[in-house]
């Protein structure tokens, strides 16, 4: 068994809308917030936010400053912590890009849906994986979800969190969390 | 083995603040959805928002109602399902008559921390305790917290979520996610 080598891609772009189309969605702050702090808890490598629209990866970009360099990392040192885990990339092809820049081999690709159909990867399988030690990064869609191409493009798509119930409706915040306590907490 | 009685509780105050004192903390917008969405995605039975600030409450009963009976739910009828778990109390001897009313019994209290010290209730022990199918409150703090003599009041504290590493800084979000799936979360 090896330490687990697990990147985190946040996905604005291709993700789809309320109505099924293929939008750039915006950056939400909180989002990055959350998943840098959650990933750092789980010792995951980096955390790629993904937008191809320039005024949002100034917005990634602002958000980033202000609590490494800024003032909010002197107010608060272990959201700085997190923070420093973000890395802005316009596409995906460009996280991917950077992490066999650093590697040297491809990186795994697994995307994530609420409502995926078959062949999907398990969550034992997945932390089977992870275990091995290869470079895998895990997608994470805004809005309503990644794009069927995105899907199709990964060499796997996780099983759904489901909780018990018929709805699925989680925030991508909180599938984060979820996903990342399944396949890399200790238990 | 019966059917797990859940409910959760998010505390505003008594909690501390980063220096230690105990405050009431402001409600965030985002707690409210985040922690509905996962409390109906896991078969919660209701969401407790504690605060004693009238402004605050006032806050949380105009975010349930823009949801619940306005605009809101007609656009995102899964988000209006989510925020209908919602009550809004002024204290936790609130929340513990309201559910005393229901179900005729005591609930039994359990506190979260992220540095709570011995003796902790296990994931493992709270998992055996809900599937006996008691009424159970879990309270979340919010800020840096929930206040030491809060834990000590209640029944039980659970252990603190650890992801492997030293980082122990996640959002209550993020928290209660985890916290839920791993007690409800069929595995």
């Amino acid at each position: 068994m090896s330490r687990p080598n697990l990147h985190v891609a946040l996905i604005h772009h291709p993700v789809v809308s309320k109505n099924g189309e293929i939008i750039a969605s915006a950056v939400t702050n909180l989002d990055l917030h959350d998943i840098a702090r959650t990933a750092k808890t789980y010792g995951v490598n980096s955390f790629y936010v993904v937008t191809p629209l320039e005024d949002q990866a100034e917005l990634v970009d602002k958000i980033v400053a202000h609590w490494v360099t800024g003032p909010g990392g002197d107010y608060n040192p272990s959201r700085r912590e997190a923070l420093l885990l973000i890395r802005q990339k316009a596409s995906y092809a460009e996280v991917l890009e950077d992490i066999r820049q650093q590697e040297n081999v491809e990186p795994i690709t697994v995307a994530t849906s609420a409502k995926a159909k078959p062949p999907l990867l398990s969550f034992g399988n997945f932390k089977g994986l992870l275990d091995k030690g290869a470079p895998t990064v895990l997608a994470l869609g805004t809005a309503w979800g990644l794009a069927e191409t995105f899907m199709e493009a990964s060499d796997y798509v996780l099983e759904p969190v489901t909780g018990g119930t018929d709805y699925n409706h989680l925030p991508v915040r909180s599938a984060a969390a979820i996903i990342l306590d399944r396949v890399l907490g200790s238990r």
